[in-house]
Parts: C-alpha cells; structure tokens; sequence
C-alpha cells in the first residue's frame, strides 16, 4: 500500500484498502506509541502547518503528531505570509507551494466558513496548494471536509464495537446503525466534521440517519456520496426531521450543531444570523432518556462540545461516551497518515 | 523520591525533600547540561506551554528545557483556544484538560494579574487543569506563585554561598539574613515571584526580613507560612518599614517592586493606579552605598530588572550581582522538575 | 576554518575564504541533505528566532535548518517582550542578550525597514546584541543588509553556471555581467536584499551594472564597498539610468523593486509614498523581449516575486529562472551557517 506523496483532502477520495491500511498502522501507534520503529520516521523532517484559522485541539494533535515521529511541525499562520489576493499584491500559492516543497516533507493545512467568502472555497485553496506542491497536502479542517476527524471518529467507533479486546473491530461496524442528529447549539458550527463523519460510516458499512429541522439539509454532492457509499454497502440511508425517532437502535449517535445551506450570504459567513436561526429550533438536545432508547448505543462528538445544548453532561461524562477516545484518536490516525504519506517507512 | 505525575503549583506543597532532589539533579544537569543520561528523558514528547500571559523568559526557558531533555514543548495562547467562559459558549477546562492529557507528557501554565478579576483566580484555574487532568500541571507563574523562580533563586543563592566550589551549598544558606525589600519601579509588579521567594528562603533556613512602605503587605497566608517555615528552622522573620534598616547584616538582597493588597477593584487588576501609587514612594531603591551595608551581600532579582528604579546599574551589573545566574538556573530547575514528573527516568 | 562563536551581520564582514567554506559545505549538506554527519550537529540545542517583523519565508527555512541539524529554533516575538525603549520602561539589550546566551546556541534576529524610525536603526540593534551576546547573532534580515539571501543568490548562480555538474562552480561566476536593475512594484521594497547581493556578486568577482531611475541610489556607503570588490577582483561597476541597456550580455538579471533615499521620514518609514513615488516609473519590468538580450542570462529574484511587475509571469516561471532553486538554497546555506557559528562540529 504505497500513500507516499499522496494527498489527503478527504476519505472519499482515498479507496477502503488506503484508509484501513492508513487505521491500522494508527491502531498499532496506539497500542505501541513510542515503539522505536515510530519515532524515527520524520526523523530532522519538518510538517507545516498552515492555520488560517487558529485551532487548538488539531494544533495540538498535528504538533505531537511530528514530534512523535521524531519530526518537527511548524507552526505558521498567513498573516505573516504576504499571499496574492483579488485586491492585494504578494506572492501566489504556485509561488508560495513549490517553495515550501522545497523545505518541507508535507503540509497541512486549516482554512474554514468564516475565512472565505463561499461555500467551497477553502477546499478550493487546499486543491490549488495541491496542484502545485510537490509534497502532500493535509486537509486540517476546510469548510467542506475534515478526514482526520472522520479517521479519528471511525477507529474511536470501532474500538468500542471491539467486543472488549481493547482493539478497533471494523467488520462490527457493518450494518450497525448511525445516527448523525443536528443539535441546539450557540457556536454555529460549519459542515467538515459532520459531513465527514457521514462519508466515513456509510464507507464502512453503516446504516446512515441524519436528523435535522427543514431547511439544514447538507452538500447534496456529500449527501450524493454517502447515499452512493450506502447503496454499494448495503445498508440503509435516510434523512428524517424528527429529533426524536432516529435514535431507536441507533448504535452510534453523533449530534451536533450546523449551519444552514444559507449561511454563506454576501460573501461571508454570516454567523450571527445563524445563531439565532439555530436558537429557534429547540429540543434537538441528546439526552439520557433519548439515549434509552438506542441499542446501548454509544455517544461521540468532534469536540469541543457545546454542553447542555448539543448534549447534557450526563450523557458527554458518561460511561458510554465516546468523545475522549475518538479524540485521542486524532493523535494516532495523523501520525499513520503522516508516515504512509512522507514517511521513509 | 518517586515524584512521577506530581503536579507543581508552589514550593511548599512539595516536601523539603523533593525541593531537594530537583535541585541536586538540575546541579547536576548544570554540570553536564548535554550528558546523554539527560538528553533522552523526554524524547519524542509533548510539554504543553499554555501561556494566559505571553512571556519570553518563561516561554525561552521552558521551550530550551524540552529540547535539552529530547522533547518538545508546544506553544499555545488560549485566544486560539474556545474556552467556556461565565459568559461564552466554548469547551470547559474538564474537556481540554482530558484530551490535553491524552496527548501530552504534562501542560505548564502561565496566567498573571492582568487575566483575574481577583487575587487567587489565576492560580484556581490552574488547580481546575489539576483537577481533571492526568499528567502533570506545572506552574510557570500564576498571580501567587512562581515555584521554577523560586528554584531557581535558592539555586543560585546556594551557588554563591558555595564557597567556591562552583556547585550549590543549600546548608550554608542556614542562619543567614535574606531581606526582600519593595523597591520603586514603573511595572506594577505581582506577588508571585517575591511570594515565593519568601517562601523559599525560609524553607531553607534562612532569616527572612521584609521591608516595605505601609500599606504594602502580601497574602496574609504566604506571611504565615513564611513565619512558620522559619519558626520550624529557628529563624527569624520580621516585616519592616524602614527602606534602610534590613540591609544591616544581609546576606542576600532582592529589592523588587509590587502593588498593594488592592490592586484588584472592579473585577480587574487596576494597574495604572498601582504605577501612580507606587510612584508616591521614593528612596527604595537598591545602590551600592545601601549593599555596603550588607555583610558582603549578593543581589538577586528574578529579572527583567527595572534599572534605576528597582536597583542602580553598578549594583545590577556589579561583581556581586546573581541576577544572571539565577536567570540560567530557570533552565536547569525546570529540566529536573519536568524529568522528575514526566520523564521516564 | 574556525568560525564558532561568529557572528553573522553581512557577507563583507566575513573573508572569502569563510564565505567558502560555509558554502561548500552548503553545497555538501544539499547533496547528502539527511546524512548523519550532519543530522545531530545541534542536538538538543536551541537557536533563538526573533521576528521584530513576521517572515513566512526566513521562519521556514530557520526553523527547518535547526530541525534538520538535530536542533529546535524558537520563534520569539518582541511584543512578548518587555524591553526598555526611550519612552517606556523594561528590560535592556544588555540583559536580554546575556540571559539568552545562557540558554541558546545562537540568536537570529529580522528587524526591517517599517519597525525602525530612521535608516540603519534596525541593524545598529544587531549589534547592540552582539556587543552582549556570548553566542553568535545571525542577521535574518535587517533594514542595510540580508546576508543569508546573499549566500542563497551566490550557491543558486553558480548551480547554474556550474556546467551540467549540478554543482556550484564559483570560479565560472568570475568576470559574468551582473544586472541589479529596479523594477516597477507594488510593495515598496527596502535595501536589505539587493545591497547584499551587489556586495556578494562583487566579492566574487562579477561585473556588476546598477541599473535604476535617477532618485533610487542604494546606500552609498555599500556602493563604495561593492566598487572597491569590483577593483579588487579586476572587474567593473557601473550605475546606469537606462531600463533596457543594461541586458546587454548580462549573465545574471536580478529585478525587484527598492525604495528611494528619502523612505525614512519623521521618524517613520513612508510607505505610502514610496509605493506613489514607485508608480511614476514605467518600463522597469523584466520581460522575456529584455532577457533575449542576455548572454542566455538566468533570472534572479529573492523572492516574494511582485509577478507582472517586477518580471513577467513568463520569465519567472520560464527554463532559465532561479528563484526556486535561490529560495531552497536558504535553507542550505543557513544550515552551514549555523553549523559552523554554533555546531560542535
């Protein structure tokens, strides 16, 4: 399975055999995490990592990530980069992307809703560093896509479903029942991880339902996908408006706030009205008594987590909360991605 | 002295004992900074520098200490990161500080005056992080304490006390005078760095003289404990107004500007009033006729100095100056305090 | 060669047989880039980045360079640092720069035109810290002089004119025609990196021709330097007004835009008027018309290119441009020169 030099944009574009080779090399970081036959792999090699937006959590896990491979991850952010713009001077991305090829084994890069002017746009810059790089690039969150949260969310899932063993158990996850349910929430949260996480289950055998209110369907391109995934699986895909029904025999529920397909409205994000169109739909928060009603389903969440809106904290905290692990799980699917893609393994 | 997964917030929860076996292995990492015993012990992890208030000696000494022990310390600010607040939807400091936990070795944390409504809330928060999380919380300076600066004072006291064997002599700081005086300055200081060298110095037998206009006492808690530890080593403490009297027969000076008990009003550090308050007082300032006083006296100051105000240039710069001897000892007490809590030594 | 412990301000401060010898192991370390005789040289050490300026290119290839000698370089920002100036309170050059010799190899230090109130104050800072410092200061840009883009122009020239072997062949650059020639802009470019290159081209040996509209000389003081190189080596330096006469039988064409004498005003670099100044000078793009005059002349250019202004997309992106091969020599040359200043090799 050689992924050197392959970039990572989104799972869909990555076939089965590419992703389980890519979770099971994270399974075998996870259970040896400084084996030395790991911490040399990106050994005096440097990963940039490109936020134009800040982040914490992906920071931390892609940092740890290069220094867990004996590498180094930089950590850049474009105001200090005098990029070419419609209405500025500076460099262009082919510029910019074939000198970094120079100096780097890799690149990742972060850039969501609120940093481009419509829907699409931030994948469309990762594609265009893409055509030009001549190393891989790493999509860290664009406005369309996150696969390493999709990589993360899958394992996290497949340890649970392992039957005790302590090892993700992917064949389990094959019919098994997937509720991704839109939630209250106050952050008006973007498309990447939820989409992801729906592309990632029905590619693995799940039965798909996603729950939301009218008027918060998702990318029909992305929803054309799990459907398609779904169908050549088969397993079952549906779209409901009930916030309760989805969860009966769900296995694993997933609920999240998200944004209108009318989020995007004079060239910009428009947050502050997405705020409040999500604060007149109420009771889509998961809760013990909804959760009752799953087949011992299990919890999981990108985080961070928008307590008492998205989910209670008896459930988030609770014993079949999934959150933690499936975080933790960032670190080691970025540290396989990274060695199959730069790594001299 | 197994002090694996201990939390440091301030020198006197640790026992005289573990101050000591930190000291005697950052003496010895001074000896031999490069020695291949040190360099491995925290290869290929992650220390997590969360800096509340940005800081370049910190950050440099903490960031240089996980290089030499063969690791890596991330440097993250908390604006990239979405904390819950009392009136902000975000993450709360349970998650953060159990996914943290997950990726790394252990997270120091810095957060000033300038952060907290009020005295004490800083160092709350940090005790929250210790709370939820798993490895190791280390303060780098919070509004109370400041445990690696007292490290790295006795460390350097004990090294000029050291008779000239160039390695630090902890017994011959037993009996001898340490006069911590308020001095003029432009900053509005904090409490943390004095507070702990008040600590310090009696936990080590030492006779403690504090000398300050009225009006300008410290934590009444710190002052007791500070008059215990001496009680318990048959020194002496006393609080002085005099600006001239505590240099009669001091061993070790440290002159350092702070604010009075009601720097924080209106759920804020008011530094601007404290600069106008402080600036009323004149004649604390360190010079040579004053250290001509002291029985062959060292100066020492946590740094950055205020020149001129807090001390003269031919003190600070003069023959018996430690100020830069106690600025490297930072680097070496921090290495024995994060291989003693983290590493796999 | 001993140049532990040197510093670096500007190529004209080191002999030519020091510049070699941080080249040719420049061009060594490119050839075997991860050979282990040079993956530890600065194992567990640390360089210090200072960024008065941010910088995406100089940051890449600094922290790289460090990474790739087994070292970390740490990026600082002076906002994070309470040093003294004229109108505020603070810590003095003199004890930031002996603190950080206690904890570092080496300090970088980039302080541009813009942060700077008159022409020269930028580099008069390096050399306060290198009046301080007990470990070597490495200029990563200033407002006079940029000496690691010298040493990458110099190893990227003589790549190509080194015959096919794919190595630099200096002694082929010596009586080749050198075309510094201002270029139409956008971003009001300051001294820092053609002044390098006229000195670096003249120290070996080149003919060097200026070319520039009447009112843009370069500091008058390097244009008697680069004259003198000229007349030690035998070769010739003229000024020209003209646009077009200069591509005459020229071998390298260096374009970019500057900025006139009279940038620093009140106080301030006048960026504003320099880029209207800049504006009423048509006629100064390099085109493929202009480099048909050359004698097969490649392209030069520091890089961030001002594409269409400075050069046409044609000629930067055409067989006979260097820019990317100039851009990757930075992290090279910087390597051998941290090597050298700081490595225990």
């Amino acid at each position: 399975m050689d992924l050197f030099g392959r970039d990572f944009i989104v799972t869909q574009e990555w076939s089965i055999d590419q992703l389980r080779a890519a979770l099971d090399l994270a399974a075998a970081m996870k259970r040896e995490r400084f084996h030395p036959r790991f911490t040399g792999i990106l050994k005096n090699r440097t990963f940039f990592m490109f936020f134009y937006n800040p982040s914490v959590r992906t920071r931390q896990s892609f940092e740890c990530a290069a220094t867990e491979l004996g590498g180094h991850a930089q950590f850049l952010q474009p105001e200090g980069m005098r990029l070419k713009t419609a209405t500025t001077a500076g460099e262009t991305v082919e510029d910019a992307a074939k000198v970094m090829s120079r100096y780097a084994a890799g690149i990742g890069i972060r850039i969501l809703e609120d940093k481009v002017p419509v829907y699409g746009a931030g994948n469309e810059l990762l594609r265009e560093y893409a055509k030009w790089a001549t190393v891989p690039i790493i999509n860290m969150a664009d406005d369309k896509f996150h696969p390493c949260q999709g990589m993360a969310d899958i394992m996290g899932w497949a340890e649970w479903f392992g039957e005790g063993s302590g090892r993700p158990n992917y064949e389990n996850l094959r019919g098994k029942n997937f509720l991704l349910t839109w939630a209250s929430g106050a952050l008006a949260r973007s498309w990447c991880s939820v989409q992801e996480a729906m592309i990632i289950a029905s590619r693995f055998g799940m039965n798909v339902t996603v729950a939301r209110p009218e008027g918060y369907d998702l990318d029909p391109e992305v929803v054309a996908w799990t459907k398609a995934n779904c169908e050549a699986n088969g397993a079952a895909f549906r779209a409901i408006a009930d916030p309760e029904a989805g969860y009966d025999g769900a296995h694993v529920v997933y609920s999240r706030n998200w944004v209108t397909p009318q989020a995007y409205q004079d060239g910009a994000f428009q947050k502050a009205i997405e705020q409040k169109k999500s604060a007149a739909h109420t009771g889509w928060t998961t809760d013990a008594r909804r959760m009752a009603r799953t087949d011992n389903g299990i919890f999981t969440h990108p985080m961070p987590v928008d307590r008492g809106l998205e989910v209670t904290d008896e459930v988030a905290s609770g014993p079949r909360s999934a959150i933690y692990d499936v975080a933790e799980n960032r670190l080691h699917v970025q540290k396989a991605v990274m060695a199959l893609t730069m790594g001299n393994i």
